[in-house]
Protein backbone atom coordinates (compact mmCIF):
# COMPACT_ATOMS: atom_id res chain seq x y z
CA UNK A 1 0.00 0.00 0.00
CA UNK A 2 0.97 3.65 -1.07
CA UNK A 3 0.18 5.09 2.18
CA UNK A 4 0.74 3.91 5.09
CA UNK A 5 2.81 1.61 7.11
CA UNK A 6 0.74 1.48 9.82
CA UNK A 7 -2.00 0.41 7.77
CA UNK A 8 -0.15 -1.89 5.84
CA UNK A 9 1.24 -3.65 9.10
CA UNK A 10 -2.32 -4.04 10.44
CA UNK A 11 -3.50 -5.61 6.93
CA UNK A 12 -0.99 -7.83 6.84
CA UNK A 13 -1.55 -8.92 10.39
CA UNK A 14 -5.30 -9.34 9.94
CA UNK A 15 -4.48 -12.05 7.82
CA UNK A 16 -3.64 -14.22 10.30
CA UNK A 17 -7.56 -14.60 11.31
CA UNK A 18 -9.10 -17.37 9.40
CA UNK A 19 -11.09 -16.95 6.36
CA UNK A 20 -9.39 -13.57 5.94
CA UNK A 21 -7.65 -13.11 3.01
CA UNK A 22 -5.82 -9.70 1.51
CA UNK A 23 -9.22 -8.19 0.22
CA UNK A 24 -11.53 -8.91 3.74
CA UNK A 25 -8.44 -7.47 5.57
CA UNK A 26 -8.31 -4.32 3.94
CA UNK A 27 -12.03 -3.93 4.52
CA UNK A 28 -11.48 -4.81 8.24
CA UNK A 29 -8.86 -2.10 8.61
CA UNK A 30 -10.62 0.65 6.78
CA UNK A 31 -13.51 -0.13 8.43
CA UNK A 32 -11.79 -0.15 12.11
CA UNK A 33 -9.75 2.93 10.91
CA UNK A 34 -13.12 5.17 10.00
CA UNK A 35 -16.07 4.20 12.17
CA UNK A 36 -14.70 1.85 14.76
CA UNK A 37 -11.23 2.89 16.69
CA UNK A 38 -12.92 2.26 19.89
CA UNK A 39 -13.73 -1.38 19.25
CA UNK A 40 -10.01 -1.66 17.80
CA UNK A 41 -8.51 -0.55 20.76
CA UNK A 42 -10.44 -2.81 23.18
CA UNK A 43 -9.85 -5.65 20.50
CA UNK A 44 -6.25 -4.63 20.48
CA UNK A 45 -5.94 -5.57 24.58
CA UNK A 46 -8.44 -8.26 24.33
CA UNK A 47 -6.04 -9.68 21.81
CA UNK A 48 -2.89 -8.91 23.86
CA UNK A 49 -4.28 -10.24 26.95
CA UNK A 50 -5.92 -13.61 25.67
CA UNK A 51 -2.49 -14.24 23.75
CA UNK A 52 -0.62 -14.23 26.94
CA UNK A 53 -2.90 -14.89 29.71
CA UNK A 54 -4.99 -17.82 28.22
CA UNK A 55 -3.28 -21.81 29.31
CA UNK A 56 -4.84 -25.38 28.99
CA UNK A 57 -6.69 -26.55 32.26
CA UNK A 58 -4.48 -28.90 34.25
CA UNK A 59 -7.61 -31.10 34.52
CA UNK A 60 -9.36 -31.15 31.51
CA UNK A 61 -6.85 -29.61 28.89
CA UNK A 62 -9.80 -26.74 28.20
CA UNK A 63 -9.03 -23.00 27.61
CA UNK A 64 -8.43 -21.68 31.21
CA UNK A 65 -6.98 -18.13 32.62
CA UNK A 66 -6.09 -20.42 35.79
CA UNK A 67 -4.81 -23.51 37.15
CA UNK A 68 -8.40 -24.97 36.46
CA UNK A 69 -11.41 -24.01 34.29
CA UNK A 70 -14.65 -22.63 35.55
CA UNK A 71 -15.99 -26.00 34.91
CA UNK A 72 -13.52 -27.68 36.91
CA UNK A 73 -13.65 -25.60 39.64
CA UNK A 74 -17.50 -25.89 40.23
CA UNK A 75 -17.81 -28.77 42.54
CA UNK A 76 -21.25 -29.47 41.11
CA UNK A 77 -19.88 -30.23 37.65
CA UNK A 78 -17.02 -33.29 39.00
CA UNK A 79 -20.20 -36.38 39.39
CA UNK A 80 -18.31 -38.90 38.35
CA UNK A 81 -18.95 -38.26 34.52
CA UNK A 82 -16.48 -37.16 31.65
CA UNK A 83 -17.22 -35.89 28.46
CA UNK A 84 -14.44 -36.44 25.98
CA UNK A 85 -15.09 -33.70 23.04
CA UNK A 86 -12.39 -32.49 20.45
CA UNK A 87 -12.41 -29.15 20.68
CA UNK A 88 -13.61 -26.10 22.96
CA UNK A 89 -15.89 -25.23 20.61
CA UNK A 90 -17.63 -28.57 20.94
CA UNK A 91 -17.57 -28.17 24.76
CA UNK A 92 -19.40 -24.85 23.70
CA UNK A 93 -22.31 -26.33 21.34
CA UNK A 94 -23.16 -28.69 24.71
CA UNK A 95 -22.93 -25.95 27.43
CA UNK A 96 -24.93 -23.83 25.24
CA UNK A 97 -27.82 -26.89 24.84
CA UNK A 98 -27.49 -26.80 28.71
CA UNK A 99 -28.52 -30.27 29.34
CA UNK A 100 -25.59 -31.88 30.26
CA UNK A 101 -24.27 -31.19 33.90
CA UNK A 102 -20.92 -33.69 34.54
CA UNK A 103 -17.24 -32.77 33.68
CA UNK A 104 -15.64 -32.56 30.27
CA UNK A 105 -12.20 -33.70 28.80
CA UNK A 106 -10.69 -31.84 25.53
CA UNK A 107 -8.23 -33.97 23.36
CA UNK A 108 -7.68 -30.40 21.38
CA UNK A 109 -7.81 -32.51 18.68
CA UNK A 110 -7.98 -36.28 17.03
CA UNK A 111 -5.56 -39.33 16.31
CA UNK A 112 -4.09 -38.10 13.38
CA UNK A 113 -0.90 -40.88 12.50
CA UNK A 114 -0.57 -39.08 8.71
CA UNK A 115 -0.15 -35.66 10.93
CA UNK A 116 2.10 -37.35 13.66
CA UNK A 117 -0.75 -37.05 15.90
CA UNK A 118 -0.78 -39.79 18.33
CA UNK A 119 -1.92 -40.67 21.89
CA UNK A 120 0.28 -38.60 23.77
CA UNK A 121 -0.22 -35.44 21.40
CA UNK A 122 -4.01 -35.14 22.85
CA UNK A 123 -3.79 -36.22 26.06
CA UNK A 124 -4.93 -39.86 26.49
CA UNK A 125 -2.71 -41.05 28.93
CA UNK A 126 -3.85 -38.17 30.68
CA UNK A 127 -7.29 -38.60 30.65
CA UNK A 128 -6.82 -42.57 31.24
CA UNK A 129 -5.41 -41.15 34.36
CA UNK A 130 -7.68 -39.06 35.74
CA UNK A 131 -10.68 -41.44 35.10
CA UNK A 132 -7.98 -43.78 37.26
CA UNK A 133 -7.67 -40.95 40.49
CA UNK A 134 -11.32 -39.86 40.30
CA UNK A 135 -13.43 -43.27 40.24
CA UNK A 136 -15.29 -42.15 36.71
CA UNK A 137 -18.36 -44.03 36.29
CA UNK A 138 -19.65 -43.04 32.52
CA UNK A 139 -17.26 -41.65 29.74
CA UNK A 140 -19.42 -40.15 26.90
CA UNK A 141 -17.28 -40.29 23.42
CA UNK A 142 -18.35 -37.11 22.19
CA UNK A 143 -15.91 -36.75 19.47
CA UNK A 144 -17.11 -35.65 15.93
CA UNK A 145 -18.92 -38.48 13.82
CA UNK A 146 -15.90 -38.55 11.85
CA UNK A 147 -13.11 -41.18 10.31
CA UNK A 148 -10.72 -39.38 12.56
CA UNK A 149 -13.31 -39.26 15.55
CA UNK A 150 -14.74 -42.31 15.32
CA UNK A 151 -10.75 -43.83 15.51
CA UNK A 152 -10.59 -41.76 18.36
CA UNK A 153 -13.14 -43.26 20.37
CA UNK A 154 -12.78 -46.53 19.94
CA UNK A 155 -9.13 -46.26 20.50
CA UNK A 156 -10.07 -44.57 23.69
CA UNK A 157 -12.83 -47.11 24.48
CA UNK A 158 -10.24 -50.30 23.87
CA UNK A 159 -7.44 -48.64 25.99
CA UNK A 160 -10.32 -48.65 29.09
CA UNK A 161 -12.08 -52.17 27.91
CA UNK A 162 -12.81 -54.43 31.24
CA UNK A 163 -12.39 -51.94 33.53
CA UNK A 164 -15.88 -51.08 34.27
CA UNK A 165 -16.75 -48.30 33.14
CA UNK A 166 -19.85 -47.46 31.12
CA UNK A 167 -18.79 -45.87 28.18
CA UNK A 168 -20.63 -44.10 26.05
CA UNK A 169 -21.09 -42.48 22.48
CA UNK A 170 -23.72 -40.00 21.13
CA UNK A 171 -26.83 -41.23 19.26
CA UNK A 172 -27.17 -40.72 15.54
CA UNK A 173 -30.27 -39.78 13.79
CA UNK A 174 -32.43 -37.25 12.35
CA UNK A 175 -31.74 -33.31 13.57
CA UNK A 176 -34.95 -31.98 15.60
CA UNK A 177 -36.86 -29.93 13.67
CA UNK A 178 -35.21 -31.37 9.85
CA UNK A 179 -37.00 -32.87 6.92
CA UNK A 180 -36.93 -36.89 6.21
CA UNK A 181 -36.10 -35.56 2.56
CA UNK A 182 -32.87 -33.57 2.99
CA UNK A 183 -31.42 -36.35 5.63
CA UNK A 184 -28.59 -38.15 3.88
CA UNK A 185 -29.32 -42.23 4.11
CA UNK A 186 -26.46 -43.18 6.27
CA UNK A 187 -28.48 -40.50 9.45
CA UNK A 188 -31.44 -42.60 8.24
CA UNK A 189 -30.12 -45.71 8.86
CA UNK A 190 -28.92 -44.96 12.03
CA UNK A 191 -32.52 -43.42 13.05
CA UNK A 192 -34.41 -46.14 11.78
CA UNK A 193 -31.95 -48.52 13.99
CA UNK A 194 -32.35 -46.47 17.17
CA UNK A 195 -36.04 -46.01 16.81
CA UNK A 196 -37.83 -46.02 20.40
CA UNK A 197 -41.16 -47.11 21.51
CA UNK A 198 -43.73 -43.99 21.34
CA UNK A 199 -44.10 -44.06 25.69
CA UNK A 200 -40.62 -43.34 25.73
CA UNK B 1 -19.09 -18.82 27.68
CA UNK B 2 -18.09 -21.43 30.78
CA UNK B 3 -14.48 -21.26 31.01
CA UNK B 4 -12.53 -17.88 30.57
CA UNK B 5 -13.21 -14.30 31.19
CA UNK B 6 -9.93 -13.65 28.76
CA UNK B 7 -11.61 -15.82 26.20
CA UNK B 8 -15.00 -13.80 26.76
CA UNK B 9 -13.71 -11.24 26.19
CA UNK B 10 -11.51 -12.08 23.01
CA UNK B 11 -15.00 -13.25 21.44
CA UNK B 12 -17.07 -10.35 22.22
CA UNK B 13 -14.07 -7.56 21.05
CA UNK B 14 -13.91 -9.40 17.52
CA UNK B 15 -17.66 -9.02 16.60
CA UNK B 16 -16.40 -5.16 16.00
CA UNK B 17 -14.84 -6.63 12.81
CA UNK B 18 -17.40 -5.84 10.20
CA UNK B 19 -19.13 -9.24 9.19
CA UNK B 20 -18.35 -11.05 12.30
CA UNK B 21 -20.99 -12.25 13.87
CA UNK B 22 -20.99 -14.26 17.37
CA UNK B 23 -20.14 -17.57 15.69
CA UNK B 24 -17.28 -16.53 13.31
CA UNK B 25 -15.81 -14.50 16.62
CA UNK B 26 -15.53 -17.80 18.30
CA UNK B 27 -13.84 -19.36 15.78
CA UNK B 28 -11.37 -16.73 15.24
CA UNK B 29 -10.62 -16.50 18.59
CA UNK B 30 -10.49 -20.73 19.07
CA UNK B 31 -8.39 -20.48 15.85
CA UNK B 32 -5.69 -17.92 17.55
CA UNK B 33 -5.26 -19.79 20.51
CA UNK B 34 -5.05 -23.08 19.44
CA UNK B 35 -2.87 -22.54 16.81
CA UNK B 36 -1.86 -18.56 16.12
CA UNK B 37 -0.82 -17.26 19.06
CA UNK B 38 2.29 -15.12 17.11
CA UNK B 39 -0.08 -14.11 15.17
CA UNK B 40 -2.36 -12.95 17.08
CA UNK B 41 0.16 -11.35 19.31
CA UNK B 42 1.49 -9.55 15.88
CA UNK B 43 -1.99 -8.61 15.38
CA UNK B 44 -2.67 -7.05 18.76
CA UNK B 45 0.33 -4.81 18.63
CA UNK B 46 -0.13 -3.68 14.83
CA UNK B 47 -3.71 -2.75 15.93
CA UNK B 48 -2.72 -0.89 19.12
CA UNK B 49 -0.18 1.05 17.37
CA UNK B 50 -2.65 1.92 13.85
CA UNK B 51 -5.44 2.82 16.05
CA UNK B 52 -3.63 5.84 17.66
CA UNK B 53 -1.22 6.56 15.07
CA UNK B 54 -2.93 6.03 11.68
CA UNK B 55 -4.03 10.04 10.82
CA UNK B 56 -5.61 11.67 7.80
CA UNK B 57 -3.38 13.13 5.65
CA UNK B 58 -3.19 17.11 5.84
CA UNK B 59 -3.62 17.63 2.13
CA UNK B 60 -5.80 14.48 0.77
CA UNK B 61 -7.38 13.31 3.49
CA UNK B 62 -5.98 10.04 3.16
CA UNK B 63 -4.84 7.51 5.57
CA UNK B 64 -1.75 8.85 6.58
CA UNK B 65 1.30 8.04 9.56
CA UNK B 66 2.63 11.88 9.11
CA UNK B 67 1.23 15.11 8.36
CA UNK B 68 1.66 13.97 4.73
CA UNK B 69 0.80 10.65 2.73
CA UNK B 70 3.14 8.75 1.07
CA UNK B 71 1.27 10.25 -2.47
CA UNK B 72 1.32 13.77 -1.20
CA UNK B 73 5.02 13.38 -0.16
CA UNK B 74 6.18 12.20 -3.59
CA UNK B 75 6.99 15.48 -5.50
CA UNK B 76 6.25 13.19 -9.00
CA UNK B 77 2.98 12.79 -8.37
CA UNK B 78 1.71 16.60 -7.55
CA UNK B 79 1.43 17.45 -11.38
CA UNK B 80 -1.56 19.32 -11.76
CA UNK B 81 -3.98 16.39 -11.79
CA UNK B 82 -6.31 15.75 -8.69
CA UNK B 83 -8.55 12.18 -8.85
CA UNK B 84 -11.49 12.42 -5.97
CA UNK B 85 -12.50 9.23 -4.82
CA UNK B 86 -14.97 8.30 -1.71
CA UNK B 87 -12.48 6.03 0.21
CA UNK B 88 -9.06 4.51 0.74
CA UNK B 89 -9.94 1.16 -0.75
CA UNK B 90 -11.15 3.32 -3.97
CA UNK B 91 -7.68 4.83 -3.87
CA UNK B 92 -5.82 1.44 -3.74
CA UNK B 93 -7.62 0.06 -6.41
CA UNK B 94 -6.69 2.97 -8.69
CA UNK B 95 -3.33 2.60 -6.94
CA UNK B 96 -3.17 -1.10 -7.71
CA UNK B 97 -4.03 -0.47 -11.42
CA UNK B 98 -0.87 1.32 -11.42
CA UNK B 99 -1.34 3.60 -14.48
CA UNK B 100 -2.49 6.97 -12.82
CA UNK B 101 0.38 8.62 -11.57
CA UNK B 102 -0.87 12.17 -10.02
CA UNK B 103 -2.59 13.22 -6.97
CA UNK B 104 -5.32 12.46 -4.98
CA UNK B 105 -8.23 13.79 -2.79
CA UNK B 106 -10.10 11.20 -0.88
CA UNK B 107 -13.82 12.38 0.92
CA UNK B 108 -14.35 9.66 3.19
CA UNK B 109 -17.54 9.26 1.94
CA UNK B 110 -20.48 11.12 -0.28
CA UNK B 111 -22.89 13.68 -0.04
CA UNK B 112 -25.77 12.54 1.52
CA UNK B 113 -28.40 15.08 3.48
CA UNK B 114 -30.86 12.31 5.02
CA UNK B 115 -27.56 11.33 7.08
CA UNK B 116 -26.31 14.58 7.71
CA UNK B 117 -23.61 14.55 5.33
CA UNK B 118 -23.31 17.87 3.48
CA UNK B 119 -20.02 19.20 2.15
CA UNK B 120 -18.40 20.47 4.92
CA UNK B 121 -18.39 16.81 6.18
CA UNK B 122 -16.11 15.49 2.96
CA UNK B 123 -14.09 18.18 2.76
CA UNK B 124 -15.35 19.78 -0.15
CA UNK B 125 -13.84 23.31 0.83
CA UNK B 126 -10.60 22.06 1.77
CA UNK B 127 -10.70 20.12 -1.85
CA UNK B 128 -11.52 23.69 -3.65
CA UNK B 129 -9.12 25.65 -1.25
CA UNK B 130 -6.00 22.88 -2.44
CA UNK B 131 -7.30 23.86 -6.41
CA UNK B 132 -7.06 27.08 -5.90
CA UNK B 133 -3.62 26.93 -4.25
CA UNK B 134 -1.95 24.41 -6.27
CA UNK B 135 -3.26 25.63 -9.71
CA UNK B 136 -4.82 22.24 -10.67
CA UNK B 137 -5.27 21.78 -14.06
CA UNK B 138 -7.79 18.35 -14.35
CA UNK B 139 -9.73 17.08 -11.62
CA UNK B 140 -10.83 13.70 -12.38
CA UNK B 141 -14.08 12.55 -10.72
CA UNK B 142 -13.88 9.29 -9.54
CA UNK B 143 -16.72 8.64 -6.86
CA UNK B 144 -18.79 5.45 -7.13
CA UNK B 145 -21.25 5.20 -9.87
CA UNK B 146 -24.15 5.18 -7.91
CA UNK B 147 -27.14 7.63 -6.69
CA UNK B 148 -24.52 9.22 -4.38
CA UNK B 149 -21.42 9.47 -5.60
CA UNK B 150 -23.19 11.00 -8.90
CA UNK B 151 -24.45 13.80 -6.81
CA UNK B 152 -21.52 14.24 -5.18
CA UNK B 153 -20.03 14.63 -8.37
CA UNK B 154 -21.93 17.03 -9.50
CA UNK B 155 -21.93 19.14 -6.63
CA UNK B 156 -18.16 19.58 -7.24
CA UNK B 157 -18.16 20.13 -10.80
CA UNK B 158 -20.67 22.93 -10.20
CA UNK B 159 -18.48 24.63 -7.54
CA UNK B 160 -15.79 24.87 -10.00
CA UNK B 161 -17.96 26.07 -13.01
CA UNK B 162 -16.26 28.57 -14.71
CA UNK B 163 -12.76 28.75 -13.43
CA UNK B 164 -11.28 26.56 -16.32
CA UNK B 165 -10.35 23.27 -14.97
CA UNK B 166 -10.91 20.32 -17.07
CA UNK B 167 -13.11 18.09 -15.11
CA UNK B 168 -13.01 14.76 -15.83
CA UNK B 169 -15.86 11.51 -15.54
CA UNK B 170 -14.20 7.93 -15.44
CA UNK B 171 -15.83 6.50 -18.43
CA UNK B 172 -18.59 3.45 -17.92
CA UNK B 173 -18.39 0.57 -20.59
CA UNK B 174 -18.05 -3.38 -20.93
CA UNK B 175 -15.67 -4.48 -18.13
CA UNK B 176 -12.59 -6.05 -19.53
CA UNK B 177 -12.65 -9.86 -19.63
CA UNK B 178 -16.39 -9.52 -19.58
CA UNK B 179 -18.91 -11.01 -21.87
CA UNK B 180 -21.61 -8.86 -23.44
CA UNK B 181 -24.25 -11.79 -22.34
CA UNK B 182 -23.50 -10.94 -18.90
CA UNK B 183 -23.64 -6.68 -19.22
CA UNK B 184 -26.67 -4.90 -18.10
CA UNK B 185 -28.17 -2.75 -20.13
CA UNK B 186 -27.66 0.94 -18.57
CA UNK B 187 -23.65 -0.27 -18.85
CA UNK B 188 -24.42 -1.47 -22.61
CA UNK B 189 -25.93 2.01 -23.55
CA UNK B 190 -23.31 3.79 -21.96
CA UNK B 191 -20.41 1.28 -24.06
CA UNK B 192 -22.45 2.03 -27.28
CA UNK B 193 -22.27 6.17 -26.56
CA UNK B 194 -18.97 5.68 -26.09
CA UNK B 195 -18.03 3.73 -28.80
CA UNK B 196 -14.00 4.76 -30.19
CA UNK B 197 -13.20 4.29 -33.74
CA UNK B 198 -11.25 1.67 -33.88
CA UNK B 199 -7.65 2.78 -34.55
CA UNK B 200 -7.20 4.72 -31.13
Amino acid sequence: MAFSPLVDELVESLRCLPGVGQKTAQRMAFHLLERGRSGGSRLSEALGKAMTGVRRCDRCQNFADTDLCGICENPQRTNGTICVVESPSDLLAIEQAGDYRGGYFVLMGHLSPIDGVGPEEIGIERLLDRIQQEGVSELILATNPTVEGEATAHYIADRLDGRGILITRLAHGIPVGGELGYVDGFTLTHAFRGRKPLSD
